[in-house]
């Protein structure tokens, strides 16, 4: 008899899996549980449909279900939520329609994403709160600008989402607050960046709140104001967005072991504690590359190539998931900020290294070619080992240019291999120092 | 006594050495030799001058001569030819206004840099023809067009140079042909960047002729037309532009040794054969990082770095000067062209391995995105180690994406590290597999 494999959850991580495994095994059955409608879709183009840039929410499904079906030959089921594992019978139990089946596996994949925190904020239910959890809230948002012509929106975090939702309703011409309880926003970027990034926020005209605590939200049915400690700011609508949490209850349920960060712990094949069971995407742990500690980040790239290993494990070749670099990026009106491993001393030193950093602006094109703009790039390394650890850089143009260093800590190079790189270079493009090259260099002068 | 080092040519190489040298030990004495007027000036930054998009040619000048002599004390005499080296008694002879004279010196460096080969054509000489080999010969051009006002242009060579030349001269109004012996333009970007280009190029206005062999120009004074075996065309303008040779004359006649490119030398120092002389820049060559083997690779960043570390060598500390990619990226007209290591199967076969390499065509954001567009990304891996071996892209977007497999390179990471690599993913700047990714991935594909 055939085998069979389960993947709980449509997304990035499942449908990458389910794609994979029956293209290079045809003779496996693959069963994906997706307890909504929506699957395969870039959540992280909901704020550019929000924005008006993306005109159908439908163009943010990379692939439909139809073609999962009828053209992948994948048994996709929308509507069925898993409700419970058994490892020792090796079966899931479905729930559709009020209905309630057990449904028997060789093989399973837990890839239930992450959720949207909802802190118990007073008033979270008022109409016009969201929180950015799925394509619906997306599809919410605009409806709500659309019908309620809001003038001002109350974000509430400073994370990118929040940085993404202030341009897309700037966008749509509202006076836009964020609200951070912390002393920055952009907290994974690291200071130097996130400084940057708010001094254009202002001039952008988006009002910063920082190490400002909400409590909650006033209003009739309708949001009105966002409150906080001993204030109210008026606001008619209001984004909740203060991080994501892993969705692990099923699997812990079932007995299967978390890691440190609290999502699921995954050897390097994405292997949970239980035979026979994967977990991928933003409910799993992966393998930072520069501390090889297992590290939670809930990025698409990671989910998708992790869901693509395990497809091609499970069909028979074991292929590894692949470690992390907590590579990212952002825009942010004009600027684009992007990270990659330890971006400043705290964390390296946490991570236990002896880190030292520099910070440099530097042009992305020679002074006399036109167009040229400064890029701010941190570059941290190790004192010891004089390895690069990562950076963090923000800038008009070239904030691609950290894939650079991304590459760079996969191969862990020193800071003087890094200043060595023969990079590209040509006036419409970049001095003949790159400014990567330009950190490298300020760095390996304060090694010396 | 102080030391004295003394460095022929004032450019990349040779300016970038002295001020190392003097900022690292400000005792030594360091004297640069510079034939012509000009010194440290960005070669690269011509075109855009011609095409009007830098409005002084002074603007191309990186740090002037004043600055070298009153603010880093560099004793830099333009107008002053070396015409002799003698290893033995460690001096040089020099000739100024006329004037001859010998200088010691306790260290050496050439760095002559290279000239625009001027074949044997007919009618080189007449008015309206240029080659571009130094700053004047762009001022030279500039004014030309300015005074002449010519209505068509024929460009001699279809490598960088004579491509950027053809987007500044169409900017400027004339109608431009290139004439290429070879059947493809840009011949160190490998056949299917070439093509994507050569295609822009007609689109863009420019008449291609391939596989034309030019045997000079004709014209009264002044230049009107173009030669070839059996025809003749039209040319108010003439630019030849078919590759650049080492100064290496000086060398050769103090007896230095040649490399098997045929320019100077030289160890992982930047030494030569004779004790205490280095050389560097485009008269020098590099290691290639990737074939272990000398190469030669005139261009500017190699330059600045190994003149950097020959300066940090002479001043005491010995510096790799780095090897070399090859990793280049030019601009015809709305496309980027980049290139790094070893970009097509026969070149990688002469280098001793085993080839594999595909062709692939990716979007540079998600489809759904505004202003997308495709890059053109041929990468090359060696069969039995699996090693990267050198890539090639082009596209209107993202053609700094070579810095990524450059790095590859630099590292020797196989297709599959490649393939894992954490690179930055948000819509408005890649799509979630970056166009490397997924040029990697399809060639692991084809080595499994």
């Amino acid at each position: 008899m055939d085998e069979t494999f389960v993947i709980v959850g449509g997304d990035a991580a499942g449908m990458s899996a389910a794609s994979k495994a029956k293209r290079d095994d045809p003779d496996l059955d693959v069963i994906v549980f997706e307890k909504g409608e929506w699957v395969s879709y870039a959540a992280c183009g909901m704020p550019y449909y929000v924005k008006g840039e993306v005109e159908e929410l439908e163009d943010l499904v990379a692939v439909t279900p139809e073609e999962f079906v009828e053209k992948r030959d994948i048994d996709l089921r929308t509507g069925h939520e898993v409700v419970a594992i058994d490892p020792e019978e090796q079966t899931v139990t479905v729930e559709a329609d009020g209905d309630r089946f057990d449904q028997p596996y060789d093989h399973l994949l837990i890839g239930t994403g992450a959720r949207a925190i909802e802190p118990p904020f007073d008033g979270i239910d008022l109409e016009g709160v969201f929180t950015i959890h799925d394509m619906d809230a997306a599809d919410a948002i605009d409806d709500y600008v659309d019908e309620r012509a809001p003038e001002t929106a109350a974000i509430v975090g400073g994370g990118y989402v929040g940085i993404e939702m202030a341009e897309a309703l700037s966008a749509r011409g509202l006076e836009v607050s964020i609200f951070e309880m912390l002393p920055r926003t952009l907290q994974p970027f690291g200071e130097e960046t996130a400084r940057v990034v708010e001094e254009h926020l202002r001039e952008e005209g988006v009002e910063l709140h920082l190490e400002t605590a909400v409590s909650g939200f006033d209003g009739e049915e309708r949001v009105e104001a966002v409150t906080l400690e001993d204030d109210e700011v008026p606001a008619d609508l209001a984004i909740v967005g203060v991080g994501v949490a892993p969705n692990v209850d099923l699997a812990e349920e079932a007995g299967i072991e978390l890691g440190p960060t609290g999502a699921i712990a995954t050897d390097e094949y994405g292997r949970t504690s239980e035979d026979d069971v994967y977990a991928a995407g933003d409910v799993a742990e992966a393998t930072n590359v520069v501390t090889g500690e297992p590290d939670h980040v809930p990025l698409a790239l990671t989910a998708n190539r992790a869901g693509r290993a395990i497809g091609a494990t499970v069909a028979g070749s074991p292929t590894l998931t692949g470690g992390t670099a907590g590579t990212a990026i952002v825009k942010a009106f004009e600027l684009g900020a992007a990270r990659t491993g330890l971006v400043d001393e705290e964390s390296a030193s946490e991570a236990g290294f002896d880190p030292v950093s520099v910070t440099i602006e530097a042009p992305t094109r020679p002074h006399y070619y036109p167009g040229s703009t400064d890029l701010t790039i941190t570059l941290v390394a190790d004192r010891e080992s004089e390895r690069v650890l990562g950076a963090s850089l923000v800038g008009r143009q070239g904030a691609k240019r950290i894939d650079t260093v991304a590459t760079a800590l996969h191969a862990e190079l020193t800071v003087a291999e890094l200043e060595g790189l023969d990079l590209a270079y040509a006036p419409p493009f970049s001095p003949t120092w790159d400014p990567v090259l330009t950190a490298a260099k300020v760095l390996n002068g304060q090694l010396e």
